[in-house]
């Protein structure tokens, strides 16, 4: 399979400074006190399946980057869109301790994640098959954020970091 | 001049959402206390500018979009990455006022601005003219952060927000 190293390397970095987030604002004090659901994945989870789905995202980008495909524009913008809501959530979230607009944030996430899995796969199914987990902890990051919102209606006033 | 509203708006949609850091991570009085050099510019013209150069840039990345240019996908990649960079800074330092991580991103962000106002030009002179002035403020930018990172050893320990 052909890699094109120079434009790999700007989606992973792109990936990473994306990811550089959640080492800024990691859960703390503040997210421990939260009420969540029972199905709240453990968070030792988090780190790791975001290095493999950065790791995939930015290698999905590249092949679409090299495809040539009449669609490979609107595919790259996209992947652009979702990369800058990947980016804002953290700070919202574990910065700011809003709940609400993080759910809107992560909302348009989920949004244009989904509009890259479907452009990606038109200019590439392997690009698409590569994207697709990113869909799923996408949507379980919704519900989580959701039921959290729902559960926690004095977030902004728990102590903590 | 042809314009692709598809492209245009999802380029429009990504730099407002960068931009919309700005009004989640603003000057308060933190950045009030500040020592600051006597060539800082006022508060209003910071969001003024903003929004001309998310506009120039989203409309330069659009041009781009439509050359079938060889050199478009990196090009589309490195706005991708200065996108990034931009999302990252005001979180950093107006969130955590961490001046020193936050020059750190800056300087990421001025290199990629370069490498875009470069790789946008060579695919289409009038997108890399648009993008020019963003390298300019990037540039303004970093002189004051890094000024205001000299100026303030205790920034962390001021007051406010």
């Amino acid at each position: 399979m052909m890699i094109d190293w120079p434009l790999l390397a700007v989606f992973l970095v792109t990936a990473f400074a994306a990811g550089s987030t959640g080492a800024f604002f990691s859960p703390g004090s503040w997210y421990a006190k939260l009420s969540k659901p029972s199905w709240t994945p453990p968070n030792w989870l988090f780190p790791l399946a975001w290095f493999v789905l950065y790791i995939s995202m930015a290698f999905a980008a590249m092949r679409v980057a090299v495809s040539g495909h009449p669609e490979m524009a609107i595919a790259l913008a996209i992947w652009g869109l979702q990369i800058v809501f990947n980016t804002l959530w953290s700070p919202i979230f574990f910065g700011l301790h809003r709940l609400f607009p993080a759910l809107i944030v992560l909302f348009g996430m989920w949004a244009s994640v989904l509009a890259m899995v479907v452009a990606f796969w038109r200019v590439d199914l392997f690009a698409g098959l590569l994207v697709a987990p990113y869909l799923v902890w996408t949507s379980v990051a919704f519900a989580l954020n959701f039921s959290i919102w729902r559960r926690n209606p004095d977030a902004a006033q728990l102590a903590g970091s």
